[in-house]
C-alpha cells in the first residue's frame, strides 16, 4: 500500500509509491537507459488483451472502439481500502487511496491531437468529462486530475496516445492556491479574477492565440516556461467545473486544443509537453471540516495548462519556485501565429 | 532588460528574460543537440582570460586561486538599475534587477566535491558565505539564493565545477511558504519547526545518514524525489541565517556535505543533481511595508536540499504540486549507509 505523507514546512503531500517496483538500483542511468522492446500494450496487435478490464469506452458507428478508459497497470494510488488518516509523529499520513486510470484516446499507434479529426478529439473530451462526472461520485475524492504527457521527456512511458486520470483523497497544493487568490479576488471585487485577466488579454491582443464564442487559447503574462498555453472559456461563458461542459461546448474546445496542439507541433519540431486541466475540487465529497466547506466555488474558473517541455527545470526554480524564461510570451504567440495549420 | 512578472493566480514570480538570446527556433530539439565544441571557459588553459573580472577569490599559499566568484556572462538579473515597481493592468512587473553570479568551486576541470580535499570544500563553502554576507549589503535585494547544478539533466551547461547564486528584489514563493510554516509553528509551541522534525527523526533514526555534533544528513519524511537529502544543522545549533555560519561550522559542513554526495556518487553512478541553500531572506534590506517586516526570522532554520535528478517530473506534479516518489527515504538511506566511502 503506498501512503500520502505530508510534508509540514513545505505544506504539501508527496504519494510514496513503495510498491510501483523501482529498487534503488533502477536509478542508476544504465540500467535506466536500457530500453525494452516490446509489444504496445495499447495496440490491438500488442497486449491489449492483457488489460484486465474497460471502465468506458465510446465506439464509431460500426462498433469499433474509439477512446476508451482503462484501470493503470501501475497506479500510483488504489481505489480500494479506507484513508485511515493518522499521525506519525510530528507528521500526517494517510493510505494511499484513489482512483489511477488510463485513457487510451485512439485504437492507432501513430495517432496524436494534431493528426486526428475533430470529431475524434471531441470524444476525447467527451470521456475526460464522462470519467470526471463519475470520479467525482466517490465521497472519498476531493479532486481528479486529468493529465497528459506527450513524448519521452515529458514523463510519457508509452508512445500510443493516452492521457491520464488520478482522483485523490486531498485537494492538492497547486489547485489550493489557484482557489485562494480567486476566493480572495472574488470577495474584494464580485468578479472573476480568470474573466478580468482573459478581458484584459483580449484588449491587449498581444498574448492571445485564437479565441471564438466559446474559448480563449492565450500564453500567460507570468508564463514560467517558452510556449507555455492556457485554453479557458471565455469570460462569457464562465464555468468553476470542467465536468459541467455540454456536449456542444466540448466540440468547439476540440476545436481550439487542436489549433493549439497543432501550432506547436508544427512551430517546434513535436515538441515533449504536458497538458494539464484545472478544475474545481469534487463538491460532491465530504469536505466538512476542511477549509473547502460550504463553498460550490463559483469564482474559480476552469482551465487547460500546456507545458512543452523545452527547457530544463534547474537548482534556481526548485530553491524558489520562481522560473527564468528565455521567451516573452509576446514572442512566442507572434511566432505561433504565423505556423499555418488545417 | 529583463522583468520580473507576478502571476496573481499562482501567487508567484517569472523573470522573463528576454535578452538572453534564445529565439523561438532555439528550443526545436535538432537545433538544441547540437553540441559546440570550445575551450571551457573556466579553466585556464581555455578561455578563462575572457572572464571580465573577478568578484572574489580564495588563494593558496602559494598564491594560485583556489575558488572565485565572477559575473554571470549571461545574468538573468542585472545589478546596475532602479526597480520601478509598477502596474501592468491587472499585473505586476519590477524590471530584472539582482546579482547573478558564478562562483568556481576548483581551478581543476575534471574536479568534484566527493574528488576534493576537506579543506577544498570549505574553501567552497566559505565563499558562499562570504558572497552571501556581501550581497546582503545591498539594500535592494530580498534573497540570495546559492545554488548548484551538477551534470547536463540538472540544468548545467559546463562541466566545470561551479556554482551559482542570484540576488533577488523579492522573497520567492517556495521560501515564502517554508518562512510561514515556521512561523506559525513557533507561535502555537515556541520551538522551531525544523529543530522538531530533525528531534523526531534523530529518535526514530530510519532516516538519517549522518550526524555529528553540529548537523545532519537526512531523508525527508515527504521526500518528493527518490534520494532526495536535507543537510541542516542539529537543534542545539539552530541557526536561522546561513551567513552566521562560522569558519569553524563550515569545516564541520563541508565533512557532511562531502560525505553525502560522495554516497550519491559511488551509488548512483554520479547522478545528476541539484544543491540549494535555503536560508532567512535578508534582513538589511528594505522590508519595510511588507509581510516580512520587523522580524529577523529566527524562527526559521537554514538547510541544504539535494536533489538527484533521477525520474522526470511530469504532468501530475505540474498540476498539483504534489509529488510520486517510488522510493521511501528510509530504503534511500537504508542503501547508502552501505556504500563505502573515503
Amino acid at each position: 500500500m503506498s501512503e500520502l505523507r505530508h510534508d509540514p514546512i513545505q505544506k504539501r503531500w508527496v504519494i510514496i509509491a513503495s510498491d510501483r517496483g523501482k529498487r534503488p538500483l533502477d536509478f542508476v542511468p544504465d540500467a535506466k537507459n536500457k530500453k525494452e522492446s516490446f509489444a504496445c500494450p495499447f495496440c490491438k496487435d500488442g497486449f491489449e488483451k492483457r488489460i484486465p478490464y474497460t471502465i468506458s469506452e465510446i465506439r464509431d458507428s460500426n462498433q469499433n472502439w474509439q477512446v476508451k478508459s482503462v484501470p493503470n497497470k501501475f497506479p500510483a494510488l488504489k481505489i480500494e481500502g479506507d484513508l485511515d488518516k493518522r499521525a506519525d509523529g510530528i507528521y500526517d499520513v494517510v493510505n494511499g487511496i484513489g482512483a489511477h486510470e488510463v485513457i487510451i484516446e485512439s485504437p492507432e499507434h501513430d495517432m496524436d491531437i494534431p493528426s486526428m479529426s475533430i470529431e475524434n478529439v471531441h470524444n476525447v473530451l467527451i470521456m475526460y468529462r464522462d470519467r470526471l462526472i463519475d470520479l467525482q461520485k466517490d465521497m472519498r475524492f476531493k479532486y481528479v486530475i486529468i493529465f497528459k504527457n506527450h513524448g519521452q521527456n515529458a514523463g510519457a512511458s508509452l508512445e500510443h496516445p493516452h492521457s491520464q486520470i488520478i482522483a485523490t483523497p486531498i485537494v492538492p497544493r497547486t489547485v489550493t492556491v489557484e482557489l485562494e487568490s480567486a476566493r480572495q479576488y472574488y470577495l474584494l471585487k464580485e468578479r472573476c479574477i480568470f474573466c478580468d485577466i482573459i478581458t484584459q488579454e483580449l484588449k491587449d491582443n498581444k498574448r492571445i492565440l485564437y479565441k471564438d464564442n466559446h474559448y480563449v487559447s492565450m500564453s500567460p503574462y507570468a508564463s514560467r516556461f517558452p510556449f507555455e498555453m492556457m485554453i479557458a472559456p471565455v469570460p462569457s461563458k464562465h464555468r468553476h467545473d470542467f465536468s459541467s461542459t455540454t456536449d456542444d461546448e466540448l466540440y468547439h474546445l476540440a476545436i481550439v486544443l487542436k489549433d493549439t496542439l497543432s501550432r506547436l507541433k508544427k512551430g517546434l519540431d513535436d515538441p515533449p509537453y504536458n497538458f494539464l486541466i484545472h478544475t474545481s475540487p469534487n463538491t460532491n465529497s465530504n469536505l466538512k471540516g476542511s477549509y473547502y466547506y460550504d463553498t460550490l466555488h463559483y469564482d474559480f474558473h476552469w482551465h487547460i495548462e500546456i507545458i512543452p517541455r523545452l527547457t530544463k527545470k534547474a537548482g534556481f526554480e526548485w530553491a524558489t519556485g520562481f522560473y527564468i524564461n528565455p521567451t516573452p510570451p509576446e514572442k512566442a504567440i507572434e511566432y505561433l501565429k504565423k505556423i499555418t495549420v488545417d
